[in-house]
């Protein structure tokens, strides 16, 4: 008997106003996404919640229990409105330190900056007990908890703190995928599709249309932790679209 | 005494597999934001959860009951893959039905397109009782079912079936914005924007901090229902900024 490899899971909360109120166009979830899919863990959910402590604190007590791994992007500078630490840390009931080691990297970093001044102390503050997470950016670090992992919002530096845990955390097999693209309406091979992706045990097929240059196109996405299945799928998903005189496109288009 | 204006509230679920897997970039959070913040309605809370019936039907079920509307994109096409109309029935506790205009919007749309398929059907498919959103591009109508508005995946069709309900939902106060932007670091003022914000009861100040040519920045973002107190309250951030030496640019960076 084979037995089947553990998944490995997360979720991510994207915390912030600015998100919610659609002034920033978040770029948080499909880099995370991308990153945990490389890591070989599956990103499960993601919540996006304000900058209020009760509904960080729920989302983080939620989550943190039921996937391996809970990320948190934003709320974590100097200003009034960066409470993330402290909302985790009152989810988790414990209290809020300075870390000594956070407290040295900052005097560095403000050293030929004006000094390390109270606001840009609370970038030291962590919930007790915490780890610290490098970011090569901006000096302020990202904290780690057990399986909490609190991150910058800037896109840029959360990819620093991200690059900074490659290979660090236990995953699983990474879920592969192949693209095929198609000129043709989704609706035309529901069938093809659904028979392709029963015919592979191991292989989910997602659909996504689009309309590019007056044409309706799709890609058609196949997802697998076996290769030879996956590759097996794509093949026969291709050979589908070419019989019906629809030429399948490798890569996607 | 006054009686404080009602605060409409949203949550919005965005359902898909290729947001998780970080192979498509949303855009709909930030489209479904924009539009509510007109309809004088905020956006509380988004989840983004996998194409599975227990994922989808449980988010369902928890935020139609917290807030005023419900928001739902993604899953509503013709593929196998697409199960949002069965798990919303499901969390309802309703059957899923053909509607009788549904279906005629969809003969007439792919009568010149090969005609009404089985799988072209689905998208007639609506929960027992509900009502259609018009789809100005593709034919296949959004759904409505009381609260829950359950939309297309597709940004651009999204935003026609938006657009179809402008004006048509009952909201409050718009929530009112105005942006100072200063090349500073955020961490230098941070006690100016909270002193700024005590003083200007109605008002709420975000602070977002960019990296730009080499250059340290920031937007500050003023919130406010009350017109007259977010323009003293921008006034005041921006007369602050100026005295330390850091002329405030109306509008934002």
């Amino acid at each position: 008997m084979v037995e089947s490899p553990r998944i490995y899971t997360a979720a991510l909360i994207v915390i912030g106003d600015e998100i919610l109120s659609g002034r920033t166009q978040d770029k948080n979830i499909a880099q995370v996404a991308g990153w945990l899919g490389v890591q070989g863990i599956r990103l499960k959910e993601v919540r996006v919640v304000p900058d209020v402590t009760e509904a960080i604190a729920d989302a983080v007590n939620t989550l943190r229990a039921r996937h391996d791994y809970l990320f948190t992007t934003g709320g974590i500078g100097p200003t009034h409105d960066d409470i993330t630490v402290d909302a985790i840390a009152e989810a988790l009931g414990v209290g809020v330190v300075v870390h000594p080691e956070a407290r040295a990297i900052l005097e560095g970093y403000y050293e030929a900056r004006g000094g390390l001044t109270d606001a840009r102390l609370r970038m030291a503050r962590v919930p007790e007990g915490a780890e610290l997470i490098p970011n090569r950016y901006t000096g302020a670090p990202g904290i780690r908890f057990d399986n909490i992992f609190i991150m910058a919002g800037v896109p840029q530096i959360t990819a620093g703190m991200l690059d900074a845990l490659s290979g660090q955390l236990e995953g699983g097999l990474p879920l592969l995928s192949e693209t095929v693209g198609c000129w043709i309406q989704e609706s035309e091979v529901a069938d093809l599709l659904r028979e392709t992706e029963e015919a592979h045990g191991s292989c989910q097929i997602g659909s996504y249309p689009f309309w590019k240059d007056g044409r309706t196109g799709a890609n058609f996405v196949i997802r697998s932790v076996d290769a030879e299945d996956l590759a097996a799928c794509t093949r026969d998903l291709a050979a589908g679209l070419d019989a019906i005189g629809k030429p399948a496109i490798a890569g996607g288009i």
